[in-house]
C-alpha cells in the first residue's frame, strides 16, 4: 500500500503557518476551520508574535513547538514560503500544504521562486499541496485543512479538482444533499504533488469506492495513464475535463494531425485508461450523487416505476439516447405486479402505477420491480398529484430500497415544501434523488460504464501473438538518413514501415528467377514484372513487362521470359534484373493509417476512411501507442465504414487479420520512435488478400535524434 | 384577433357541475381552488343534493343557475358527461372543462362516448377542453379550473402541455421560482381542442410573449403546422416533444424510407415552422427561466462575467458546444473594465473578476459588459469563496441588470443557505437563475434560436421563380398506369419525373434527323445514338452506335449515318429510328433524391449521399414538401458531401441551380399527388452539366387513387 501521501491526509499534529489573531486573516481562518471540524489531532498556530491565536496556545516557528508537526499549512504570503519550508524541512515536517498564490501563474519569477520551494521538498523527503490551492479535506479523520467552511460528511468518494472555486461550492451543495466524500483535495499549481500522484495514493486507499476528478488539464500525461489504469482496475474514476473546445486546429501536413483535435487525444486516453468522462458539470453531480449511494450497477438496464405517464417517456428517451434499455419484465415479475396494482397499470416497463397511486402501491411495485432479474437500477418517480402521497411514497423507496443492493433513484418532481421534506427524506437514507428522469439515467449510465471499466480492466484479455520481429537496425538507419527538412521521401517511409513488416507497395530488384520468386511470394500475388535496364526507355517495346504472374512458377517463368526478351531486342542493353511490383486492387475500401505526436500524451495513431472525401467524412478512430490486437481491432470496427471493410451486402470482406496487424506494428514503430514527429499512409488499401500501403511518408523531429524524448509505454503493451 | 376559446380562457360565470362536500372530492377541490385563487367571476357549485358546497350556495344543475354560466368544468365520472354536456348545450354554456377520465385512451367503448360528447359540443358551437385532463388556469384571472391547489404568478408565458402531472409538478416548480404564466392548459385526449387550436389562439393573445409546450404526439399535423407557423412569426415558441426513440423503423421499400425515421419527421416539421425543439425537459425548464425574464436576445453573444476561472471555462465549452461564442471585447470595453477591476484580472472574455471581488466590483465589471455592443447577453457566475459577498453581489446584478434590456442571467453556484437567499433575491428581481453556467447557456441558445426563427418568419424571402409548368395530364395518366403491385415501372417513373421538369436518363425515339437533334438539344449533350429496330440485335455490328456526339449538327450526321449503315447491313430490317440517350459522366457526387409519406405530416423529401455507401453513411436532409429553391438549397448545403457537389479542392463544381429546381419540382410532384407513397431517384448524377436521375422507382397507393387524401401544403409555398 502505497503510503506516500499519509503525511498530507493522515497528520497528526498540524501546524497553521501565518495564523493571525484578525477573523478575516486566512490562517485564522484555517485554525477555526480545524477545530470547528473537531480535528481529533493537535493544531499548532504558528505565529511569532501573538500567545494565542483564538485562544488556542500559538508558536513561534515549526521549529518550536512542543512535538514536532506532521504537515504544516501555509498560510503566508507567497514571498515568505520558501523561508517557511526550509524551516519545516528542518523541524522534519513532511507534508506541506501551501495555499498562497503567486507561483508559477504569475510568472517567470513566481516560477523560479516555486521551483526552489519544490527543489527543498524533493531533498528532504517533502511532499507540497499546491501551492495557489484549497487545502484538502478528510472527513472521517475530521480533518478542514482548507479555508473553505464547511465539511461533508465522510463517504467513500474521493474528490480531486484543479478549481478551488468549484471545490467550495461542490462541498456546499454535497452538505445540502448529505453527501459524504473519503477525500477531497484541490491540486493548485500542482508543484509537487500532481492528479497522478492522487490517483495513485486513492487506489491504494480503502476508504474510497470511487473518485470524481476536475480536470483543466494534465501535465505529466505518463504518470496520469499509469496511475489512472491503477485506479479504474479497482474502482470507478470519473473525469470532467474543461476545455473542450479551446483548442484550436493545428497546422499539420498531413490528414492525420487535421482531423485528430487535442481533446479526441484526450478522449482516447481517458477511453485506454478506463475513464469515464462526463461531458456537462452536472453530469458529475448526478454521478456524484449516485456513487455515494455506493451500489455498483453493471448492466444498463432500469425498471422504472411512475405515477405518470409522460416523465416515463423521458426516462425512455434519455435511456435510448444513452445506449441504455428498459428491463424486460419477466413473467413472474408480469405476476407479481399484476397481483399489487390495479388493472388500468401500463402492464409493461416504465411501470405506471397511475396518477391515484398510493404509498404502499408504489412500495408494492418497487418491491416486484426489485425481484426482476433483468433490472439493475430502479428508478422510482412521483410527480405531485390530487390524490398523492408524498412523503408516504419516499417511505415507501426507503423501505422497498432496504431489500435490495442493487442502486434505486428517486426523481420527486415539481417542488414545494412536501417535496422538500420528502427529497430530503430519501437523501438523509442514501438514496439519491434528481430534478429530472434524465439526470437519474444520465448517472446511472456513467456508474455503468464507470463499473464497466473497472471490469474491462480485471478481464484483461491476452493479445493475440505476432511473431514478427521488426528489422529495428534498418528503421534506426532510415530515420538518421532524413534530410535537413526533416521529411523522410517516400522511398525512405515505404521502406521504414517495412522494416516493421508492413505491407508496402514497393518495387523491387530480383537479380535472379528465384530470387523474383521470392519477392512476389513476400509481396503476395498477383504481381507485376518490369525489366531493369538503364539502357531501356519503352519496356514493353521489347516485351520487358509480364502483367499478373499468380504464384512463384510464373514469376520465374516471367523472369527468364523478359530477360530472354529484351536481350534479343536489345543486345547491348546492360540488364540489372527484373523489378516486381505487386498489382493492388481497389479493395473493399482505401484507410488512412497515421501518426501525431502529441505534446502531453506522445504517440496517437489514428485510422481513418480515406478517398476523396476523406476531410469531409472525418470517419476516424484516434488511440495512443501502442495498441495491441484487440484495440485495433476495436478502431476499425468503429469506423462508420466498417461494414464496407467487413463486407457489404454480400461482398467478400478484406482481410481484417491482416488489417490487424498493420495497425499494431505501425503503432509498435511509433511508439519505439518518439523522434517520429508524423507519418501517414494514404491509401492503405484493405482487400480480401491483405492489407498493403501505396503511399507513405513520415516527418522526423531531427533535433530529437541526438536527444530522444521519452518512449510512452501506455499500459505496458509495448511488445518486448 | 381570434377569440374563438375565451369561452375557456375568460369565462365571466364558471358552472362546477358534480362538486360534493367532501374535501377530497374533485369537484370539491376545484370550487376551493377556484375560491382560493380568488377568482374575480363568479362560481356556481353544481349539486342536486346540496344547499351549500364549502358554504358557497349550490344549484342543481346547470340549468338552473341564477344566470347562464360561460364555462362548466364538469368533475363527474365518464359515464354522466354526454347527459351534463346536453344540459350544459341546452344552458347555452360555450366552454367545457373535462377532467373526467375513462375515454378514448380506455378503448372502443370509450371513444364512442368521446365522439357523442363531441358531436354535441360541434354542433352547439361549445369548445371543449380534455377528456381526461388537468384543466387550465390563467393567473391574470385568477382563474384556476384545475385540480392542482396553486397557481403561478400572472406572466408572459403560455405553457400547453398533453401532461398533467407533468404540468402539475412544473407549476409547483414555477411558483418555487417566482415565474409568472400567461395560460396553462392540459389538452388530456385533446377531442375538440388541439395542440393547434391552441396555437392559433395564442398567436392572437397580447398577454402571451411566448409559448413552451409538452408534446406527446401531434395529431392533426396540417393544423398544427399551420397554427405554428401562425404563432412563430410572431413570438417565440418552444416545443419538447417526448417519444423519440419510440418509433421502429419501418420496413421500406427504398433508402428514403430506411433512412428517414419518424422523429426525423418531427424535426422536419418543427424547423419548417420555425419551431425550438429542446431535447431534454431540464431544458424546457431552463428556456422557461430565460423567457420569464422577457428581454429577447437574438445575437448567441455572451459576456461572462465571473469569480473564478473554472466555470468561466465551463461556459465556453457550452457555448461552442451549441454554436454560440463569447463576445468580443472592444477596447473601448477593455478600458472601462481595466479602470474598475485590479490589475490581474483576465483581460478577456470570461472576465474574470478574481476571487476576492466585493460586490462594487461585480457591479461595475457587469455594467461595462452590459455597454458592449457585441454582446446580447450577459451571464454573471458566482461561487462562495473566503472573501465572497454572496447577498451583496445578488444586489449588485440586480442593480447592474435595471441600467439595460439585455437579458442577465446568474449562476450562484454551490448552495447552502446563504446562496439561497441571494437565489431567492434574484428571482424576485426577475432574472433567471441556474444550477450550472451550462444550464444557462442552453437556456440563452434556445432563447437566440425561438428569435431567430421569429425573425426569420418575418423576412421571408422570395423564392426564385421557375417557370416551368409541369404536364400534369401526362401524370395523371401514368400515376393510374400503375399495375396492381402498386410499383410503377422504372421508365413510367422515370416518364413521371420528366413530366414535372426533373432531367432523367430517358431514351428517346427520333424518326428523323432534325427530331434527333431536337431531343439531343433537350437531354443536352454529349449523348449516344443507336438504330432502334426489331429485327436487329447487334447493333455494333451493323456501324447502328455513335458515341458522343456533342452538338446538333453531329446528331443529324449520326442519325443519317446509323440509317445508311444498317440499311446497307441489313437491307430487310424495319428501320423505326434511332434512339438518342444522354451519357451521363460520373460527375461531382451521386446523390438519392426520395420521397416518403408520413401518416401525420404527409409528403416528406429527403435528399441523401448516394453511392455504395449510401446506407452506411446516412448523410441525408429531410423536409415537408413542397420545398422553395431556398429550402431545398439549404437542404443540400446541409450535407456534409456538400464540399463535393460545390467543388472540392479546386474540382469544379456541379450546377447547384439546376439541383435544386429538380428538387423543388420533385417535392411539387409528391406534394400534388398524395397517392405517392414512396418515390426515389438513385441515383441522382450531379455534375457541371446539371443534375440528372438515372434510374427511377415510385409506389402508388391504389386505393388512395379513387379517394385522394388531402394535399398537405406546408407554408403554402405550393406553386399555383
Amino acid at each position: 500500500m502505497s503510503a506516500e501521501l499519509d503525511c498530507l491526509f493522515a497528520p497528526h499534529r498540524v501546524a497553521v503557518v501565518g495564523a493571525g489573531t484578525k477573523p478575516t486573516n486566512l490562517g485564522h481562518m484555517v485554525v477555526r476551520n480545524l477545530l470547528e471540524s473537531n480535528f481529533q489531532g493537535v493544531v499548532y498556530p504558528i505565529n511569532p508574535k501573538h500567545e494565542s491565536i483564538g485562544g488556542v496556545p500559538a508558536f513561534p516557528s515549526v521549529l518550536e513547538t512542543p512535538e514536532s508537526a506532521d504537515m504544516a499549512i501555509l498560510c503566508v504570503p507567497a514571498a515568505g514560503v520558501l523561508g517557511v519550508v526550509q524551516q519545516c524541512a528542518e523541524a522534519g515536517i513532511k507534508g506541506i500544504v501551501c495555499l498562497a498564490a503567486g507561483f508559477r501563474e504569475v510568472g517567470p519569477e513566481g516560477r523560479a521562486m516555486e521551483d526552489k520551494v519544490v527543489a527543498v521538498c524533493r531533498k528532504n523527503g517533502m511532499r507540497l499541496l499546491g501551492p495557489n490551492c484549497l487545502g484538502l479535506q478528510v472527513p472521517e479523520r475530521r480533518l478542514n485543512a482548507t479555508f473553505a467552511a464547511h465539511t461533508p460528511k465522510p463517504g467513500n468518494i474521493a474528490l480531486v479538482s484543479q478549481s478551488g472555486a468549484l471545490t467550495a461550492a461542490l462541498i456546499e451543495w454535497a452538505i445540502g444533499k448529505g453527501i459524504g466524500f473519503s477525500k477531497i483535495a484541490t491540486l493548485g499549481n500542482a508543484a509537487d504533488v500532481e492528479l497522478a500522484a492522487m490517483l495513485d495514493y486513492l487506489a491504494d486507499d480503502d476508504d474510497t469506492h470511487a473518485a470524481v476528478v476536475y480536470a483543466e488539464s494534465i501535465s505529466n500525461a505518463q504518470a496520469f495513464t499509469a496511475a489512472a489504469k491503477k485506479f479504474t482496475a479497482r474502482k470507478p474514476l470519473i473525469v470532467y475535463k474543461a476545455g473542450r473546445f479551446a483548442a484550436s486546429a493545428k497546422a499539420a501536413v498531413s490528414h492525420t494531425g487535421a482531423m485528430a483535435g487535442a481533446d479526441s487525444v484526450y478522449n482516447a486516453a481517458f477511453e485506454r485508461v478506463g475513464v469515464t468522462r462526463v461531458l456537462r458539470i452536472s453530469d458529475l453531480y448526478h454521478t456524484i450523487e449516485l456513487l455515494a449511494a455506493d451500489r455498483p450497477a453493471r448492466k444498463p438496464t432500469l425498471a422504472v416505476v411512475t405515477n405518470a405517464g409522460g416523465p416515463g417517456v423521458m426516462s425512455v428517451d434519455a435511456l435510448a439516447e444513452r445506449g441504455g434499455r428498459l428491463a424486460e419484465v419477466s413473467e413472474t415479475t408480469l405476476d407479481a405486479l399484476n397481483e399489487v396494482l390495479p388493472t388500468a397499470w401500463s402492464h409493461a416497463n416504465p411501470i405506471d402505477v397511475l396518477g391515484d397511486a398510493p404509498a404502499k402501491r408504489y412500495e408494492a411495485a418497487i418491491s416486484a420491480a426489485v425481484g426482476e432479474a433483468d433490472a439493475d437500477g430502479i428508478l422510482v418517480i412521483l410527480t405531485p398529484q390530487a390524490m398523492t402521497d408524498i412523503i408516504g411514497s419516499a417511505d415507501a423507496v426507503i423501505a422497498a430500497a432496504a431489500t435490495t443492493t442493487k442502486p434505486v433513484l428517486a426523481v420527486w418532481m415539481g417542488g414545494g415544501a412536501e417535496n422538500e421534506k420528502a427529497t430530503a427524506k430519501l437523501a438523509a437514507a442514501g438514496i439519491p434523488t434528481f430534478e429530472f428522469p434524465e439526470n437519474a439515467v444520465d448517472a446511472f449510465m456513467n456508474e455503468v460504464a464507470s463499473q464497466d471499466a473497472v471490469d474491462a480492466a480485471a478481464a484483461s484479455i491476452p493479445a493475440p501473438a505476432d511473431d514478427f520481429t521488426p528489422d529495428r537496425e534498418k528503421a534506426a538507419q532510415l530515420i538518421a538518413s532524413v534530410p535537413e527538412t526533416g521529411l523522410l521521401p517516400e522511398t525512405e517511409s515505404k521502406e521504414l514501415f517495412d522494416a516493421y513488416g508492413i505491407p508496402v507497395a514497393l518495387p523491387r530488384l530480383a537479380t535472379s528467377a528465384d530470387q523474383a520468386a521470392k519477392l512476389a511470394d513476400e509481396m503476395g500475388y498477383p504481381v507485376v514484372a518490369k525489366i531493369a535496364s538503364p539502357d531501356i526507355t519503352h519496356k514493353t517495346d521489347v516485351g520487358g513487362v509480364v502483367v499478373g504472374p499468380k504464384n512463384a512458377e510464373e514469376v520465374r517463368a516471367a523472369y527468364e521470359q523478359i530477360v530472354a526478351n529484351a536481350t534479343a531486342a536489345k543486345p547491348d542493353a546492360r540488364i540489372e534484373g527484373v523489378v516486381i511490383e505487386q498489382m493492388v486492387s481497389a479493395g473493399n475500401a482505401e484507410l488512412i493509417l497515421g501518426s501525431t505526436r502529441d505534446a502531453s500524451f506522445g504517440q496517437t495513431i489514428m485510422v481513418a476512411a480515406g478517398g476523396t472525401s476523406a476531410e469531409i467524412l472525418k470517419d476516424s478512430a484516434l488511440q495512443l501507442a501502442p495498441v495491441d490486437a484487440g484495440l485495433a481491432r476495436r478502431m476499425v470496427e468503429s469506423l462508420r465504414i466498417w461494414p464496407l471493410i467487413k463486407g457489404y451486402r454480400g461482398a467478400e470482406g478484406a482481410d481484417v487479420d491482416a488489417l490487424v496487424k498493420v495497425i499494431t506494428r505501425f503503432s509498435t514503430l511509433v511508439a519505439e520512435h518518439p523522434e517520429i514527429t508524423e507519418t501517414e499512409m494514404n491509401p492503405l488499401t484493405v482487400s480480401p488478400s491483405g492489407a498493403i500501403a501505396l503511399d507513405a511518408r513520415a516527418v522526423i523531429d531531427r533535433d530529437a535524434l541526438a536527444n530522444p524524448p521519452a518512449k510512452y509505454s501506455h499500459l505496458g503493451i509495448l511488445p518486448a
